[in-house]
Parts: structure tokens; C-alpha cells; sequence
């Protein structure tokens, strides 16, 4: 995992425009808010489906950045005073905080194109047709049906109480779809059947849901240090979670059984799906 | 001009989610950032380099639609109260005004995926690696080295005076970039040999600064009524401008030029650069 995590970090470091050309403070913005922190859950995820599908690692380092380009772009529009006025992420001063809003807000904007011209003109395996449905499938999944519809529908709940049904959806789009593309962009890369490409999906969704799951635990249980960005905001601002719905115990259960169906997805691919198993207890069993 | 303004109109309408899906509000702040308002200037761009190129129309409506998404995100962010802080656009309250900022932020950023989910999806001509080439360019017009790099120099530029070529190079960028893109994916719809590429590349170029000259003599002139936005903001804001930079009749003579060379850049493509023609005319001596 962390060969992958350096592989990564060395690929998006490349991706990244330079410091030094011009504009240089929103590319000094953009970098600040993508190098250097993360678990890399996303290019994990779309390394070992990759893996699955049996693509060359090269080919996944343009799927992998693209993937945590549009990651990093949500969580730095997510951070401004007028979603949810976050000062900490990823034990550093958010991005509107160490620089200022307007350029917090150009970085993201520019970070989301980033990721469009990275599939765009990658050398990642597969005909143009596949990296243009690739395209297809990050847009959607970024998109108001996919991450941007989830945070829509976050700000209405505020202060509401929503059923488990429409938690789920609402997680489905906000974190769920990003994850679904990730695993789904890495298998693309490769060579799989559509029935094995199905399960792979199965298993995103799963594993998609545990991680929200995870979330509110740790954001109900943990410290402010341990997770890096502040703890019991979620709580405080009148947010439901899974924790607030179904109540520490129940929500931990359930991180349990997705990761049980999250690996039963995977039967049938024997050690190729060796690294999607090992994240999807990595997703449930983390600490921070 | 009024015909291929309906049919883009009506290409936008179909190609925006509709109001009652979920999340309702974030789409039905889309569709008021997009919508029943605006000249259509990029797509009308498109639609005239299609005709140079011998592309079908019903061809060039992605590539009109996807250009509009990316011109209508950026002013629904560049007007948030951290850029411009604006209250009217298009002769109506602005999106954060009439929602909320958190929903203007959102909507911004899912109008940007969709024109890449269009793109990627739409049935314009050309197989799919020309298709694939046009995200590419698209996503390098929008993001830092186009047009978000372009409006990250123009908030360094406050309160500064810029040299005529800082100027220009703010505008190449925030302005010119994706006028120039719109003109490209345009004229990729059709058939064209790289000479003829780079002629209507040229001519794009140059209307995308005779645009923003134009915009700053209208700014520095124009009512507020006539403008459809609040008018002398650049002045009051302390923003260089052709206007402050040159003066009103010199900058008047560069629109004057600029036009000029556009109009040459088309010789040669006879009848099938009418519309071109045309809209460099409207560009230059509107009054909007």
C-alpha cells in the first residue's frame, strides 16, 4: 500500500502544473491542496481494481490522479465558509484559510478541469472509445448526479432528520459515486468481463457505503489531533449521520456486514483481488 | 443568428437536467444560471467555425452546449461575493442571490462536469479519438493555464496598473481561451485541413480580445439597464481595464483594428465564413 501511496504521490506531483509558472499562486493553491496529505483511498482503489483486471501499473497513474484531483477539488470547495467553514484538513489549514477564498475557489475549479484534461490526453491503456467513456463515467460521477448532487442534498439536511433510505442516497451520490468511479475507472484499464466488471461495482458500492459508515464513527468518536480535520463538527452543525440515525453500535455493525458483502463480491477472483480485499478491511478497521 | 440562437437554446434546455429530478434545487439553480438569458456568444462562435468546416448542425450542438456549461459556471462563481461580489448578471439577480452561495459554489461545479459528461457522450461527428481530443482542449481552456488562471490574474490585478501586455495576457486567458475553444471544437465537428485550422484558430484569437476590449469601452460607458449587469464595477473595483490602460478612443481604434484582422484571418474561406464574419461584426460593434 504505501509503494502505491509514494507511486501515487510521485504521478500527481507530476500532474500538478508547476509552482513556478504563471499563475503561480493558484498553482501554489492547487499543489498545497493535493501534495503531500491524504490516504489516497481513491488511487488505492482504482490500483488494486487495476490490479483485478490485470492492468500495467503505468496505465493506472493517469486514472489514479485524475480520480483524487476531482477528490481534492470537493474537499477544498467543501471547506469554504459558505458550505461547511472548515479552517482544518488533513492536520493543515484548509485552503481558504492558508490563501484566501477566491483562490480556494479558482484551485478547485481548475483542479476539476485538471482531471478532465489528465484522462483526456493520458496514455492509459485502452482504445480512445474506453478513455472517453472513462470521461463519461468521472463527469457523471462528479457531477449533479453523482458527488455535487450529494453535497446538494447534505446542505438540505441539515437540521433534519432523514431515514436510513435517504441517508443512504444521499451518501450513495456525495461519497459513494467518486469511490464507484474510482474502482470502476481502474478496472477499465484493464481487461475484464462484464460480469467481473458488475462485481467490481457490487463491491464499490459496499465498500463506498462502509467508508461513510466508518466516517461518522470516527467523526463521533475521535479527536480533533488523530483525525486530521475537526471532530464532532457533523454533530455540532445538526448534520444526520449514521451514528445520529442509528447510533454508534448499530452504525459500527454495519461497516462490519458491508465489509463481509464487500469481500464476498470479490469471490471468484482469487488472488488477482488480493489489494481490494486488504482496502476494504483497511476502509472498515482504520482509525483516523 | 436568431435561429441557431433557438436551437442552442434548445439544445441547453435538453441537455441540462430536468427540474423535478433530484436534487431539485441544485438543478433548478443550473438551469436559472443557464437558461432564457445571455447573447449565446461562445455558441454562436461554434456553430459559424462548424459552417466554415462543412460540419452538420445537429453535429455542433454538443459542442455549442459544452461551451455555454463552462462560460455559465464561471460567471455564477466569478460572481460569488469572494470574486466580484455581483448582485445582477443577465439583467437578473444572480444565482447566489436567487438561491444560496452554497448552491450558486454547487451548481457552478456540476455545470462543469456536465459540459465534460457532453462531450464525452454527445454523438457529435468524428470518431471517438477526435472526440477525446476535444475534452482535452476544452479542459485546457477552462482550467489554470485557460480561463481559471485567467481570473486568478485578474484578482492580483486589483488596484494594480498593468502594462498593456499584462493585460493582454490576463485576457488571453480568462476570456480568450475559451472563445478560442469554442471556435476549435467547432471547426473539429467538420472537415479541415491545419492550415485551415490555424487561420480560424488566428481569427479566434483575435476576436477573443477585440470581446474583452469591447466589454471594458461598454463597462466604462454603458447603464446598468442597458448592460444587464451592474455597470462601472471595473473602475470601482480598481481593476485595469483597456479602458484605464489606453483610454476610451484608443481602445475603441483596438477593437476597431482587431476586427480588421479577424475579417483577414477569414480570407480565403469565401461564402463558408459568412457567419464568422458576421459575428466579429457583432462582437465589435454591439452595444450590450
Amino acid at each position: 500500500m504505501t509503494t502505491v501511496q509514494a507511486r501515487v504521490e510521485a504521478a500527481l506531483e507530476r500532474a500538478l502544473p508547476p509552482r513556478e509558472q504563471p499563475p503561480q499562486r493558484l498553482h501554489e493553491a492547487m499543489r498545497y491542496a493535493v501534495l503531500g496529505a491524504g490516504k489516497r483511498v481513491r488511487p488505492l482503489l482504482a490500483f488494486a481494481a487495476g490490479e483485478a483486471a490485470g492492468a500495467a501499473p503505468e496505465d493506472l497513474d493517469t486514472v489514479a490522479c485524475a480520480v483524487e484531483l476531482i477528490h481534492a477539488y470537493s474537499l477544498v470547495h467543501d471547506d469554504l465558509p459558505c458550505m461547511d467553514d472548515d479552517t482544518l484538513r488533513r492536520g493543515r489549514p484548509t485552503v481558504h484559510v492558508e490563501f484566501d477564498e477566491a483562490t480556494a475557489l479558482l484551485a478547485g475549479d481548475a483542479l476539476q478541469s485538471a482531471a478532465f484534461e489528465l484522462v483526456a490526453s493520458g496514455t492509459a491503456a485502452g482504445d480512445r472509445g474506453a478513455r472517453l467513456e472513462m470521461v463519461r463515467l468521472l463527469a457523471q460521477a462528479a457531477g449533479s448526479r453523482g458527488m455535487a448532487g450529494g453535497q446538494a442534498i447534505d446542505l438540505t439536511a441539515v437540521g433534519r432528520t432523514l431515514t436510513l433510505p435517504e441517508l443512504e442516497f444521499m451518501h450513495i451520490l456525495k461519497t459513494g459515486a467518486l469511490i464507484r468511479a474510482s474502482v470502476t475507472l481502474g478496472a477499465r484499464c484493464g481487461a475484464l468481463a462484464a460480469a467481473e466488471l458488475d462485481r467490481l461495482d457490487h463491491y464499490a458500492k459496499l465498500i463506498g457505503l462502509a467508508f461513510q459508515v466508518v466516517d461518522d464513527v470516527l467523526d463521533a468518536d475521535a479527536s480533533t489531533v488523530t483525525l486530521g480535520k475537526t471532530a464532532g463538527k457533523d454533530a455540532a452543525q445538526g448534520k444526520p449521520t449514521y451514528v445520529s440515525v442509528l447510533g454508534v453500535e448499530r452504525a459500527r455493525e454495519l461497516a462490519e456486514e458491508l465489509r463481509r458483502e464487500a469481500h464476498e463480491a470479490l469471490d471468484g477472483f482469487a488472488e488477482r483481488a488480493r489489494r481490494l480485499r486488504e482496502l476494504a478491511d483497511f476502509i472498515v478497521l482504520r482509525r483516523f
